[in-house]
């Protein structure tokens, strides 16, 4: 998700230290004592203006919920929902999607949530979209043995070269959704580019993948 | 594919002993004397009105075709087809899909189609499904080690269920698309409800996917 740059952007995010984790390398390994529980914890790589993450914090209060985006201006955004959600079980990190073991032990995370990323759809793009085979490593590392990674998008192409890279890394694909909107699958919390896009007629895709 | 029962279908199929192997078990294990070559043999299971193994058998040559169907009247359509074509290198069984072991030998088989197969959408009716894991210990069998299922349907609900199918069943998807005819794959041969489908403007999915 690209957006306007937002002024005073980097100062927000600052000034709210309880929900902006800012050295998330000391976080490490002790992301339970950051909650102050036990629950399991799910992340959101490309958490874009937050209204996932936010939902699904307000949907589910014993699950611990990090949404994780780049774009300083973009994670701004995703602070005001979460400052006014409320939801005490909601972080936000700003770091890179592929460097995620830098901030996670092995295993630390419970779940993992991929929306709507970026297509980059020339082939020579291929190793930054975020199911490729290098950030399925990564996933791979943080998630405990036979985690999950959820991931939902209107791109017809990412979707296809999702679901084969998913499965040529050795992951099951559990459940696979061709038109989610048209289906019963209860309890979807949107994204706000899904909110618009799929206003527009566009199918969304989903799958749940499983590594073994 | 259902179809009105067709008068005289099953003399046609019998005077053509020549395209309609009457007595498959006898061919097990010797199906290349039977074609007089050692081409590759490709069968589609659930062959309908034959336009996909005809068209196929006129395109590629250099591979055997055998087409597989239990309904007599539509078989004796497909044999018009395989008749009108002239292509000496299609054959056709009136057998049924979950018995393929009594008519092929292990690893006999060199790629095994399944077009439009019945959706069987009804929960209780899954293990009809050709997709369905019961089927894919036949096909496995029959297949050569890695070997290939290329599954095409315009039925969303089969679609879901078959990628999920496969994978769970330890297959590897190697190619995914979720819109054939409006991507670049070369080279399709359409079936006879492809056709009518597609022009009515519904969305084609395919599948290569690949045993272990």
């Amino acid at each position: 998700m690209r957006v306007r740059k937002r002024k005073g952007a980097e100062e927000h995010l600052e000034n709210n230290p309880h929900y902006v984790i800012l050295n998330p390398e000391e976080a490490k390994g002790r992301w339970r004592e950051v909650f102050g529980n036990d629950n399991p914890i799910h992340i959101e790589v490309g958490s874009g203006k937050g209204a996932f993450i936010t939902g699904m914090a307000l949907q589910n209060p014993d699950i611990n919920y990090i949404g994780i985006d780049i774009q300083v201006s973009v994670l701004s955004y995703a602070l005001d929902k979460v400052l006014d959600s409320q939801a005490p079980n909601v972080r936000l990190l700003l770091v890179d999607g592929s460097d995620l073991t830098n901030y996670f032990a092995d295993g630390e995370i419970d779940l993992m949530y991929l929306n709507f990323s970026d297509p980059w759809p020339k082939k020579r793009h291929e190793k930054r979209r975020l199911t490729y085979k290098t950030f399925l490593d990564t996933y791979r590392q943080i998630l405990p043995e036979q985690g999950e990674i959820h991931f939902k998008t209107d791109n017809r192409g990412l979707f296809e070269y999702s679901l084969a890279s998913f499965s040529q890394y050795g992951m099951i694909l559990k459940q696979v959704w061709l038109d989610l909107h048209a289906s019963d699958f209860e309890g979807n919390v949107m994204t706000e580019y899904e909110e618009k896009f799929s206003q527009k007629g566009q199918v969304i895709y989903r799958v749940e993948a499983q590594f073994q």
